[in-house]
């Protein structure tokens, strides 16, 4: 299962119900607005630090990969709608962040010398 | 660029910034929401039609790109740091899916009798 | 009911469940965060003109005024938790729209004479 | 300012712009979320304790007074638009929750007895 595949399969998966009419940008981007409130919810009482040991909670693991999963569905769904290309513009954000957030001065000592 | 390699980049920008501390899921699910937040903002006031075109449109088309590259990359992040496969995740959900909306009555009888 | 005795109201229900300690801003605004998204979802499908008929939809109708409820009462409780008063709030950023949004230009006849 | 105020303030504001057609619920849901967005982005990288005192921080405290107004104008414009009574509805919403969780037992016992 490549992201390729996962873009072909909704692409069926929609077409085979006649969903595409519903499929638009705007209606998309609520679909996905929607589904990252339902993942919100299962953090919203946490400590951070219980967030981050959330996947050894037997309760809550299954719900924390099924909502990620319902977002991951509409950003890409949304993003084949559009035209845009996920893993292209990621990377090209990140070039830009490169610049406007630049790292940490040198280590000295961990680079040995440079 | 696959999405390992995407995945990988992120471990790098983090690590390289000293950001891991904040890089709980708690804190990545809100970031989550913000970026969807912005990305929601470029829609909410076109119609649905106008949404469908928004990539033609030169003042919006790179906003959109941006948002959605943003989104990605908190989405990547978190289910990194969760430690969740965000492909398999899908997959397996459509593959619930599947079973919840069941597809159309077959259109070969549609196609071969109407 | 004025909004105080909603405010009041509030801080007697999570005293008497022993909430306080969950109610950090930070834990309201993503409780805040999850009840818009129930809310969109229940709008995601609909075309504009469907979403200003929902209340005349009697399955949507009781949905739709719930979920504004809970939206309602975590802002409300948001803001009691961060001091901020919500009118007040809310009052002062109209009297910033009002000089960043022109109101259009006089509408002669209108106006009668001016 | 009473709420009944900010709604006459918030219709007059929509009416002298034109506005109107625009606000259906469906876009002012869009439009909620998306400022809801801004303000969890203002806490997403603060600890719990960190979110407790954003408003003794000068930086922090006007922007955060600033997107609790955008929500609420939002919110109270959509209310409007829908026909739903804000304090009405979450008044009703609190009555629903005293039944589905009680609270805790009765402290005049502990504080008797112990």
């Amino acid at each position: 299962m490549t992201l390729d595949d996962l873009i072909q399969r909704l692409r069926e998966f929609a077409d085979a119900r006649d969903w595409e009419p519903f499929h638009t940008p705007k209606n998309l981007v609520m679909a996905l607005s929607g589904e990252v409130g339902e993942l919100t919810a299962l953090f919203q009482w946490l400590t951070p630090e219980e967030s981050a040991a959330a996947m050894r909670n037997p309760e809550l693991r299954p719900d924390v990969v099924d909502e990620i999963a319902d977002v991951t569905l509409y950003l890409v769904r949304l993003a084949d709608m559009l035209g845009v290309d996920l893993l292209d513009a990621a990377n090209a954000k990140i070039d830009r962040n490169e610049v406007r957030f630049p790292r940490k001065a040198n280590r000295e000592g961990e680079a040995g010398g440079n």
